[in-house]
C-alpha cells in the first residue's frame, strides 16, 4: 500500500486511562472543552462504535498493542506490581512491527503489559520508555527511564507534562528521514485525580473535567509540534480510551462503565487523522475495535504480519480511506476470561456479566438480546423475540470460545469471588 | 381547602414496581407506547424530579403510604415472606388517613410492607385488599383476598386484569355519595417478566415492553371506567414508580439503577391528573418526593396529621395547582438505614454507596457533589471546587442523622457483606 511520497506516515497513537466516551466536546461534552481533540476529529474521522479489548487496562492495551484478543496473550486481566508476571513474550506488538520497518519507538506513559525489565516496553519493541508501568494506584509507583527506577514515588501530577516533553525530545531526536511510532498512554483521568496545578480550575467539571481538558492540552501539544515540523499531514494521529469511565466521566449515555462489558464499559471514544489520505470531517458509526488498529497499519504499511501470532483484529482502512467496509467480524466483550457477550451487526447477545460480589445474582436475566441500533442503552431484551438471533450468537460464542484453547486457565480463577476491596496490590489511597 | 362541589376528590395512586422513568412515552421512550399514561399526563402534571423514598420496593412503599423517611417506619429494606415482620403497626397510611375521613378504600396488588394478617393491607387502613403481599420472585407466593390465602402459587400474569377488575367491581360497589381511594400497586414489570398472553409482541422491547404496555392498559381501564362513571374531573389520579429499574427497563439516561441511590435508583416518573383543580398539560422539574403526596393530600383534604407520627414530607399541593412552590426541604437518598446522599437545589451530595459486595472499594471516590441541572447524569465531581458546599450538605445529613434515633438499629447489619445471591427468600427463578 503506498503512502504519500513513498513516505512511511509517522505514527501517534494516544490513549488515555478510564476517560469516558462522552468526555470530550466533539462527542457531546457541554462541560469540558476538548478544542485539540476536536480539530483532531475534523480533520479525519470520529467513530462512534469503536470498543476496547476490555473493561479493565491490561487487557485492553493487550489487545490493541497485539491485534489479538486479550486472554491469547496471557495478558487478559490487570496486572498488578508483584505479579511477577507479564503478557506473553513471544507477543508481536505494534511497538516491534513498526521497529521491524525501520521507525523509531518511543512510548511514553502508562505501560501496564507487565514488569519492567523483564515485560517492560523494551522488550516488547519500544526503543525508548519513559513513565509508570502500573496504574497511579498501584504501589510500588515507580517512574522509569527505559528499564531504570528513576522516582519513587512517583510525582504524578507533572507526568502528562513530563511525557509529552520526553515525546516531543523523541520526535526531535529522530532522524527526518526516519518515521517515528509514538505510543502515548496518559496515565489520566484513573482515580485518584491528580491534575497539574496549572489546569486546577479550568473545566466545568471539576478536577476530572480539568485532567481531561490537560489530556486535550497534552495531546494537542503534539499534534501542534509535529504540525511545526511540517510532517502532520503524513502522521497518523489516533486518539482513543482504554475502556468506560470509572467513578466519574460520562460514558455517553451508555449502560455501565469501566469492570463492565455492558456497552460504556467498552465503547470508547477514538479519532484518527492523516490529512494525506484520510479524507475529513467523517463521522463512522460501524462497529469495530481498537484491536483492527495494528491490523489496519500492517495492510496500509505492508508489513507480513507473523503468522503465529495471528490477529483477531481486521484491516479497517476502507473505512477512513474509503468510507466503506466488508462486514466486520463479531466484537467479542470479554471480562479476563470470561466471554460475557457478542456483538454482531446491531445485535449483542449478553451471556454472562461480572457484578462484583453478585454474579449468580446477576444471572437471573441473562442471556439477554439487544438491538443497539434502536436500543444504545441495553434497556430491552429482545430475546424471546428473536430466538434465532440468540442461539445464532450463542453458537458463536461457544464455537469462538472453543477455539481458544487458552493456556493458564487459573488465571480464570483469579476474581473468583472477589470483592475488589480485598485485591493484592491496590490501596485505597486518599486524595 | 374546598374541592369541587364540596364534594371529596376521589383518589388513584398506581404505582409500578420496577419500571423506569424512560420506560413511559411521555417521558421519551420511543419503543414503548403508554397512550393512557400519556393521555393522564396530558390532563395533569408530569413530573420529572420526583424522587422515590428508597431504591428498593419496601421502604419506597412505606414512605410513599405515610409520608415519612423509611427508616422511621420500621420498613427501611426489603421484607421477605418468613421476616414475619412488618411496618411498625403505629404508622398511619394513607389508606388509614382517608378511611378515617369516610374514604372507601381498597388496595389491589402488590403490598409488601408486612405479612398477612399481621402488617398486611387491612391492618392499615384499608377495607379491601386482593394481590401479591410479596414481590413476584419470592416465595411462598401468594394471592390474598383480604386475609384469606386464595391462590398459591399465584398465577402472575393475570393478576393486572384481575387486580384492575377487582378495583372496578370495588369503585362499583362504593355509594357514589362516597368517595373511594384505590390504591393500585402493580406486580410488574418487576423480574421475572410474565406479560399476559393478549399482550405478549405488542411492543417493541421485547416481553419488558409488552408489560409495560399492559400497565399502561389496565391503568387506563381504570382511568376510563372513572371517566364512564363522570367522576374523572374530581378524581385525583396518579401514576408513579417505586424506584429505578433493574434488570431491564429505561432510568431516562440517569445514573444508576434500582438498589443505587444514584438518580437513576431513585428518580421515578409521576404523572398526575386532576381536571376540576389541576391545570392541564404542565411539565416541572421541581425536585420534589413521592413522600409528599400524603401531607399534599392532607391539606387538600383538610385532614389533621397524627402528630405522633408527623411528615418527613411535604405539602406540595401549590406545585400541581399554581405551579409554584416554596423552597422544598433536601431530598434524602436512604439506602435502607444508611443515608447515602442528600439533594438540595441543583446540588447532590453522594456520601455513601452500596454497591453489593465492594463497598469497601466503592468509598474511594466519596464524597462526591454533583450539579445535577448541569450534569443529570452524575458524572462529574465538583467537591474540590465547592468545599462550602460539600460541608454544608455533609452537616446537613449528620444533623438529620443524629435526630433520627432510629429503632431496630440490628436491622443496619441485614444487608452487610451480602452477596443477594445468598439473601434469604430470594429465589433463583427460570422464567
Amino acid at each position: 500500500m503506498p503512502t504519500q511520497s513513498n513516505t512511511r506516515p509517522n505514527i501517534v497513537v494516544i490513549i488515555c486511562d478510564d476517560i469516558g466516551f462522552g468526555d470530550l466536546s466533539c462527542n457531546g461534552s457541554t462541560m469540558i472543552k476538548t478544542p485539540n481533540l476536536d480539530l483532531v476529529a475534523r480533520r479525519g474521522a470520529r467513530l462512534t462504535s469503536m470498543y476496547s479489548g476490555g473493561p479493565t487496562c491490561t487487557p485492553a492495551r493487550a489487545a490493541l498493542m497485539t491485534g489479538r484478543i486479550a486472554p491469547r496473550t496471557g495478558a487478559a486481566r490487570v496486572l498488578f506490581p508483584g505479579d511477577n508476571r507479564g503478557m506473553n513474550p513471544n507477543e508481536v506488538t505494534m511497538g516491534a512491527y513498526l521497529k521491524g520497518l525501520g521507525y523509531a519507538t518511543g512510548c511514553f506513559g502508562k505501560w501496564h503489559l507487565g514488569d519492567i525489565p523483564d515485560s517492560g516496553p523494551l522488550k516488547f519493541g519500544f526503543d525508548r520508555y519513559f513513565g509508570l508501568p502500573y496504574s497511579n494506584d498501584m504501589d510500588p509507583m515507580i517512574v522509569y527511564r527505559d528499564e531504570e527506577n528513576v522516582e519513587e514515588p512517583a510525582d504524578v501530577a507533572s507526568l502528562a507534562l513530563r511525557c509529552a516533553n520526553e515525546a516531543i525530545e523523541f520526535i526531535d531526536k529522530t532522524p527526518k528521514d526516519q518515521p517515528f511510532f509514538v505510543y502515548f498512554p496518559f496515565t489520566s483521568p484513573h482515580h485518584p485525580i491528580t491534575p497539574e496545578d496549572k489546569f486546577i480550575g479550568t473545566s466545568e467539571a471539576g478536577l476530572y473535567g480539568d485532567t481531561c481538558e490537560a489530556i486535550d492540552f497534552y495531546s494537542g501539544e503534539l499534534y501542534k509540534h509535529i504540525s511545526a515540523r511540517g510532517q502532520i499531514e503524513n502522521t497518523i494521529f489516533v486518539f482513543t480510551s482504554d475502556h468506560g469511565p470509572w467513578w466519574e466521566g460520562s460514558n455517553g449515555g451508555l449502560r455501565g462503565r469501566k469492570f463492565e462489558t455492558w456497552d460504556g464499559g467498552m465503547r470508547v471514544p477514538f479519532l484518527i487523522s492523516w490529512p494525506a489520505m484520510i479524507p475529513e470531517g467523517q463521522v463512522i458509526s460501524q462497529p469495530v475495535a481498537t484491536m483492527d488498529l495494528l491490523p489496519t497499519l500492517c495492510n496500509l504499511l505492508d508489513i507480513k504480519p507473523d503468522s503465529s501470532m495471528p490477529f483477531d483484529g481486521e484491516d479497517i482502512s476502507d473505512l477512513f480511506m474509503k468510507g466503506s467496509i466488508a462486514d466486520h467480524g463479531p466484537i467479542w466483550y470479554f471480562d479476563a476470561f470470561s466471554l460475557n457477550a457478542v456483538r454482531k451487526g446491531k445485535w449483542k447477545l449478553h451471556r454472562k456479566r461480572q457484578t462484583w460480589g453478585g454474579e449468580k445474582f446477576s444471572q437471573w436475566s441473562l442471556p439477554q438480546l439487544f438491538d443497539l441500533e434502536r436500543d444504545p442503552g441495553e434497556c430491552y431484551d429482545l430475546g424471546a423475540r428473536h430466538p434465532d438471533v440468540v442461539k445464532e450468537l450463542n453458537d458463536l460464542m461457544e464455537k469462538f470460545e472453543k477455539s481458544l484453547n487458552l493456556a493458564e486457565a487459573d488465571d480464570r480463577e483469579w476474581w473468583k469471588g472477589s470483592t475488589l476491596g480485598d485485591s493484592a496490590g491496590w490501596n485505597v489511597q486518599k486524595v
